[in-house]
């Protein structure tokens, strides 16, 4: 028998809240057996929302939060005063071992507060990375630390590779993910001092496949599978991939009604080319986890849909069954790092 | 009368030296009667691709250097041991005043370390970034620095910002710009110690536009006209914007080819496209300044073929005739940092 994977779910995080949010519950539970959804946040909104829908009753549990935290407030403070937010109820769910994740696509600095002082680190962990799935040529490659932890240190970096690893290999399974650090070249003496430090230190590991440096022009082009940075540069990465990704789409689309003829070609080519620009947009993968605490917590996009919501949920029941906090857990169990 | 200036071209860096190189001399000196052209690099190779040309023969001297710097070779050691080179040579050139100017498409540790070493320093700058021009949707921006000063400090930073200010608006001709710091986030509490450390020197700078923050995800949409980032970060940008760009590109072309309504799509589409796409390409905005030398040191792409010398050589003009290193001179001479 399959065991059941519960997920905490933030109702009121997101524009699309609590609609999409909803929505995407109740698909995740109509489609897989093993899925129980507890979904916080103010109790009568969401209630009105889950009366649109058919679903297992004993499968989607509404947990009041009277309180929401914005993405304006300052996330430390927002943490501490609003302890009846959706975010500190639902990080709490799985604090308590009442459930296995807890997902939000709200305030991403409050979601990885929280993850850190609510949820808790796992022992051995000196600093949790967000780990964002970004799409390459070919596929995906995990970018961790994508905006956790700036000012990171060497230490901090190897343990981002070695989660990093683990995660690519057991989620997305590929195996002996190939792990790289973001350089400004490709040959040893390279990089800053921070590259400098950490370099030596992943070649001397064993449990992952270290390739070296890689510079930033090969990471869409598939490059690496696991790639490195510390939080200020890996956020720089993110952030320039949608932006870029934006503009260039929208050239190409200023470019194609710029003549009649063009115009003409554009309609024939819409349906494919949309086709191959979604394999390319970041929001088709699912949510951002913060690996290494005692627990999942996982950030969804701020527009995500009910599709995203819903893979997003898969995503975590992928997590659970794949005992990927324990594996992180032995790694660290068996070499301390301090 | 208009003053000549003075370039010294490396005609050995690069993928296509030397042909392209004395081709976009040529170009040159025939467009304008204000340039002189050095060409440096072996006397014979380069004096064959010249006889193919009509040009005033008085604007064109060939400059003999029997050694090249290959981009293989660690920087400072190639300096310090090939005087003879095309790079030492022809910054020798600029340093004895020679030319007003040097270009190369050669290694771009080597131009760095020879632009410190042979070129030297404007007195009270303490390190000279690497200014390179991104396109936007809606024009370019000077990404600076793009990858001279990795580690570089807040003060350093401060003056990447003036500098560039500078360039962009008496070489591109930008009132006013807009400067930005790249940060993870506009609200001044965000960033790494160093964009707290320079954040508050650049508001209080009198003589620059300073806007704040800007995320990467705004570059591309031409959220300002100077981007200020530390050496590695500048890089990592350039980088992603060049891997990024043809990886969309060759997306694109791959769904525009994948079902046979799309391919007659693609015929209409494709010299529309190709001009958009056009204003978008890195390539198209001539080399990237080293900004604070006494004399102008210009890295272009090692692809660059002899329209994109050309166009550097113009923009050496352009340099020259607005004076920007006097007006560096007394921005430094009037507040020294130290």
């Amino acid at each position: 028998m399959q065991e059941t994977v519960r997920v905490a779910l933030d109702a009121m995080g997101g524009d699309n809240a609590p609609g999409e949010v909803v929505k995407g519950a109740v698909e995740a539970v109509n489609a897989k057996e093993n899925i129980k959804v507890f979904l916080v946040g103010k109790e009568e909104a969401v209630k009105g929302e889950l009366s649109k829908y058919t679903y297992p009753l004993d499968r989607i549990e509404v947990v009041n939060a009277s309180e929401v935290i914005t993405t304006e407030e300052a996330p430390v403070m927002a943490i501490r005063r609003k302890k009846d937010s959706s975010i500190v109820v639902g990080q709490k769910l799985v604090k308590n071992g009442e459930a296995d994740a807890f997902i939000s696509a709200g305030s991403t600095g409050a979601i990885l507060v929280g993850g850190q002082l609510v949820v808790g680190r796992i022992h051995g962990v000196e600093r949790p990375p967000l780990a964002t799935l970004i799409p390459t040529v070919n596929g995906v490659a995990l970018l961790v630390d994508s905006g956790a932890n700036v000012d990171a240190r060497a230490s901090h970096l190897v343990q981002f590779a070695k989660m990093g690893s683990i995660y690519m290999e057991h989620v997305i399974g590929i195996k002996k993910p190939r792990v790289a650090i973001v350089n400004v070249g490709v040959e040893e003496e390279k990089g800053n001092a921070l590259v400098k430090e950490t370099f030596p230190l992943l070649k001397e590991c064993e449990d992952i496949n270290f390739t070296g440096s890689i510079e930033a022009r090969e990471i869409p082009h598939g490059g690496a599978d696991v790639i490195v940075a510390e939080g200020f540069t890996g956020n720089v990465i993110l952030k320039l991939y949608e932006g870029l990704g934006s503009a260039l789409i929208s050239k190409i689309k200023g470019g194609m009604m710029s003549t009649f003829r063009s115009k003409m070609g554009a309609l024939l080519v819409k349906p494919a080319l949309k086709e191959t620009l979604k394999t390319f947009d970041a929001t088709e993968y699912g949510g951002a986890p913060m690996l290494g605490l005692n627990g999942l917590v996982v950030k969804t996009h701020g527009n995500a849909s009910s599709k995203e919501v819903k893979n997003t949920i898969f995503q975590c029941v992928t997590f659970k069954e794949q005992k990927i906090n324990e594996k992180i857990k032995a790694l660290f169990a068996e070499k301390p790092e301090k």
